[in-house]
């Protein structure tokens, strides 16, 4: 039911059933993120604008490369504790610590899985010993971004540290019983991350992941 | 441990430990979402920058205003068909549909919970008949936006209808049991709201929300 059809003038003839995406107008020229207009026409061929932001060079709806997930974000159980390990990081667009799990951008030479391994012990001195589970790439909140991430489940072992630690990070490393996760995701006063919380709240409920 | 102070004159002094934000620019004039640039200090004292996507006027680091979810994730199990209730809904961003829970922005003179009675009835012809718990606002991808979220699971009655679709939106409405969510939650070809994906990842596993 979904076709997509690529190679327009303008970019691309992305479909979506009756949407059909014309071409995109970057309004920003930053680092390490961007905002888009995209141009599409909606399905009664009206010309209307919807804004993205996107750490792509080009947005994912014009280019049509949905390959990989742009970050992973690593739900690590640590065998010899038996606890989940979460973070507490500084975020700027928080101007406080949000609480979640260790995550990080998939590097451009770099596989899911390296990244998986590279970021936790990063982030926080710890070892991917199994690799359990992943999603799919799925997306942080596709109103606004065309950004994906995977949730990654590994099992892992160590002693944390913030000796890894990357250029700003500020990152703390708390272990979480399934009793502390019941008490961190009642707790209004502290900032989750959306995929975080309903993880943690499955593990408050019934111990598993 | 966090501690906050307001009011320093580039617009605030919002603080995380020793990280500290000094004041925001404009870098676009859009109407539903905007890019400002950050600058703050790290924990060494030096001059950073980081961008935001916000839907605020104000970005809320600066603002220092984190009350309220800026939208409403709403977790519907259908009581009479014992079954949970997702959309299958056209994004711009994605050029395609995309699995997620009925979801919308709080309007600014409305409560959470009128916006999940009013979303829910708008996206699926659904009525709301129990609110059964709700998270705190989290946030849906911290590093770019200050975007919050709350996950308000509900139980529902009615038929389903497109019939209050507002403006462009192109919302289709799928009934899941347990086993379907399985099958739906391991399909690669399907993009799924980061949000959407461990909810009903614990529901296939589960059987509960």
């Amino acid at each position: 039911m979904i076709k997509t059809k690529n190679g327009d003038a303008t970019g691309s003839g992305l479909r979506g059933d009756t949407m059909r995406i014309k071409r995109s107008k970057k309004l920003t020229d930053l680092k390490w993120l961007n905002m888009f207009n995209i141009v599409y026409a909606d399905k009664a061929g009206r010309q209307r604008t919807w804004q993205v932001a996107t750490r792509e060079k080009t947005p994912k709806c014009v280019s049509g490369d949905f390959s990989g997930p742009d970050a992973v974000v690593i739900i690590p159980f640590h065998t010899h504790r038996k606890e989940v390990v979460i973070t507490k990081e500084y975020r700027v667009p928080l101007a406080d610590f949000e609480y979640g799990f260790p995550a990080g951008l998939v590097d451009a030479d770099e596989t899911a899985e390296a990244a998986v391994r590279r970021e936790l012990l990063e982030e926080t001195g710890l070892t991917v010993t199994r690799f359990i589970k992943s999603s799919p790439p799925i997306y942080s909140s596709a109103g606004m971004t065309d950004e994906s991430v995977a949730l990654v489940y590994v099992e892992c072992e160590g002693d944390p540290s913030s000796a890894g630690n990357q250029g700003t990070e500020q990152i703390e490393v708390i272990f979480v019983s399934a009793d502390k996760a019941a008490v961190l995701c009642a707790d209004a006063s502290l900032k989750f991350d959306a995929k975080a919380w309903p993880v943690l709240a499955r593990y408050a409920e019934h111990g598993d992941l």
